[in-house]
């Protein structure tokens, strides 16, 4: 990690990357790259602040969109909602905002940050609050350290905010979500408000810079006629589980959220098996002959099987050659307090998180 | 109206004549008055203000409680989250609160601002934003004078509060609505900061005077055996629509409010005939034999037939012997401007408002 400056150059390969951490939700690249684009072209570079850097009293904001990625990709955010939402914040907090920070990665959620910074004409600090995307508010590593993530702003493109106060992030996600899907289940929010010192304490760091890594690690081979997933699969330290067509996709917009399963059917190697993927924005379990073969707080990530161009849930089709990949989530999560915010029975599924290094070592892969 | 006392012997007429006003809806008269005793005996009588005397520059909030009726009668407030609310609205608008006010007219939401009134030692004033009591937050006179209801805070008994800023009332209703059934649908709310001249512009006044006189003269004429439903008549010029036996009562808690219908089976002149109700948390129709015979903004009030005792939608059971009184609403919301807000079209109906008075003209009162 090191500070510099974010031009539009630099977008590309950082959405991109962006949306293989977001394991098919955070938001769709392409939207967040234009997003991004137009603003650095309107206000100029944005400087990616290294943690290290950032002083231990500065008034750090995260800003992100939320809301349903189905719904996110028809009914796009200007930009200048996601500023009022910060500004809105500040207003409350009664201090000058000093830093903006990711609270996940994602096509739009990595990108939309850099829209804020470059309006609003604040450093981007290298950071995020999940190493990846997950589908609520409360699913940040600072949650387990007992930062609150409000106040907390949610606003629409109308001119509407709501701020919360809450005695739990728990509330604070039915409350936004709530708001949120009045809004027309996207909203721009601006949260968990945190010092310097606490966004190198619980925030997972150098995000932004593993993202734009994995977006020209992809660039690269595809570049060398290599192999771009492979590529994905070495900087996360990852496993290919499944490679296949897309067989069948049922996606419905629920409850505020991009909720689905879908059916591959494996080709190559793993011929005549089937792969079930289960999301709530992201990824959340995938199952390969019945067995499942990862879940959250893991990342289970979506690549076109040629070109590792990620594939986010709302995208996902009929007839898609895909690879799927696990990699290792962050450590925190594989915590006991980490499960109980992100573990697969919080999501409703009854089975215990096994990681997924240890799954495929059991199983033998046929990676 | 003159500005006076109100005490605890106060509170039993005033909390039965507001459940009269409250059409149905507007909380339960037992509770509201049980609230309200409570506080006064704690913190000694309020001051109940004649419009007329406050001050322009006043700032006044109103206080209630939001949300489905159902669930009022079993999850009830303990007077502090009202307070809350006042406090955090307080907090946001940087002005302190020099009087509170009654949104609406009903059982609980005449009495909560006499909790709040006591506990936060601010004069009550003598009016209402409705006459009555009607389900939807943006349905007050203000709304028709461009009065915001926002900054409104929206606050529960666990310690969440959501801060309300809109681009109108209708927004408000629903962004307040939605933060009301997550917090169990039922909360506690501040609004309609308003000055004091605006009080007296907008609002309906003198309304717990009103309150207080029809539970007054409910309370004589039952002392002197007379009739107490024609005193209540009598009061409220309003007519007698249907005397008979509740047959039959449909009942659902559904997008936070108490919604349904009942049938009443006619007795004495109006044997054989039949009158149907329907409710939104207060009386929205009265179709008798088949006919519209009252409708929204006119008041539809439920009484025991022998002694008046209003009757609240979400009490209203089967065999239960009632008279049904229609009786015209505050001349405001005649106008196209109040029809567009609160007039049957609003609540789905196909056909247009005629006053009661017209209607029973019209088809010849039998009573």
């Amino acid at each position: 990690m090191m500070t510099q400056l974010i031009g539009e150059q630099d977008l590309e390969d950082l959405a991109r990357g962006a949306a293989v951490l977001g394991t098919g939700g955070g938001g769709n690249p392409y939207i967040g790259k234009l997003l991004a684009r137009q603003a650095i072209r309107e206000h100029g570079p944005v400087t990616l602040m290294d943690p290290a850097e950032v002083p231990d009293d500065a008034v750090v904001v995260q800003s992100a969109m939320m809301g349903a990625p189905t719904v996110m990709v028809e009914k796009l955010p200007r930009g200048d909602e996601a500023v009022n939402a910060l500004l809105a914040l500040q207003d409350f907090l009664g201090h000058p905002v000093t830093h903006v920070v990711c609270g996940e990665a994602g096509g739009i959620n990595s990108t939309i940050p850099f829209v804020v910074a470059a309006r609003a004409g604040l450093p981007l600090i290298d950071a995020d609050g999940m190493g990846r995307a997950f589908p609520e508010l409360q699913m940040l590593v600072p949650s387990m350290f007992g930062v609150s993530a409000t106040p907390m702003v949610v606003a629409d493109e109308k001119g509407n905010t709501v701020l919360l106060r809450t005695t739990g992030n728990y509330w604070t996600e039915r409350f936004a979500r709530a708001a949120t899907i009045e809004m027309g289940c996207t909203a721009l929010i601006a949260c968990y408000a945190m010092h310097g010192q606490q966004v190198r304490d619980t925030m997972v760091l150098g995000t932004l810079t593993l993202c734009r890594e994995l977006g020209r690690a992809i660039t690269q081979a595809r570049a060398a006629h290599g192999d771009p997933v492979q590529a994905v699969v070495g900087r996360l330290d990852g496993h290919v589980v499944f490679r296949g067509r897309v067989a069948d996709v049922e996606r419905r917009t629920e409850t505020g959220f991009a909720r689905g399963r879908a059916a591959v059917a494996g080709l190559g190697e793993y011929a005549g098996g089937d792969l079930e993927l289960n999301f709530q924005n992201e990824h959340l379990v995938a199952i390969r002959d019945g067995r499942v073969v990862a879940s959250v707080p893991d990342l289970i990530i979506v690549l076109d099987s040629e070109s590792a161009e990620p594939i986010t849930t709302e995208e996902l089709r009929y007839g898609f050659r895909v690879c799927v990949v696990a990699a290792p989530c962050d450590p925190r999560w594989r915590s006991e307090a980490g499960l109980a915010l992100v573990g697969p029975r919080y999501f409703g599924y009854d089975f215990d998180y096994i990681p997924v290094e240890e799954r495929l070592a059991a199983e033998g892969s046929r990676a």
